[in-house]
């Protein structure tokens, strides 16, 4: 995988304000924020989309979770938040390594907008699509 | 906490469409999905947000992320999707037990609309906002 502004924020070759590092995970301040306290949260691993992330480094992730979340709310004062990793550029993918967004959801209406139009289920459809993901996960 | 729709779907008062089950974490179909293959992961811990899960129950999440990602991909013939995890009603969170949502982005446009407004940062203040964050964190 080519190299990623994250992956050289990893190297140390591009500053960034770092909130977490572990041996696997490296959290730091997004300077283009869209809500006070915009925070990301990246595997050391490199990988461009999570479903290309070994299982330990999104455990890794998925543990320190929690924390950050925490430290984010107490810091910039926000009640609710939102968490987004986007995977592929028509799902506004920016950077091509995996990164997960924790956005505040400020009382001044900042933070993440998002657009949620449900559409009909068939429960026989689903049923099979359920069936053949479990198949896909399992074998 | 009081039950939700999560918790009887856990203790299979509910059923699901199910996609993946171990000791800690439960996916199944979204019956009110926004694009096909829509699907939701959650811990079998009960906790309303993110910030108040262990990080043992966390992690299991993450640690199942990339396979069930791999599986949604793989049946709804997605390339791209979006994972979305809210924490409080602004932040457009509607069952009080955590939840992620894995949300195909489907070339017909069906999926996540997301609405992204960047903001100017302040390097000074973002650096005390990181170190405060990093202290919360390591305190």
């Amino acid at each position: 995988m080519s190299d990623t502004i994250f992956s050289k924020i990893i190297a140390g070759e591009i500053p960034c304000h770092k909130v977490y590092e572990d041996d696997q995970v490296l959290a730091f301040l997004d300077i283009h924020p869209i809500s006070e306290g915009h925070t990301l949260i990246i595997p050391k691993e490199a990988a461009a989309t999570i479903d290309a992330l070994s299982d330990e480094a999104s455990a890794a992730i998925g543990k320190a979770l929690p924390r950050i979340a925490r430290a984010v709310m107490q810091v910039s004062g926000c009640e609710h938040y939102n968490i987004l990793q986007n995977n592929g550029v028509p799902a506004h993918q920016a950077v091509f390594h995996v990164h997960f967004h924790i956005i505040p959801k400020h009382a001044d209406g900042s933070g993440l907008g998002i657009g949620w139009k449900s559409r009909d289920f068939d429960h026989g459809k689903g049923a099979e699509m359920a069936r053949a993901m479990a198949a896909a996960i399992g074998g």
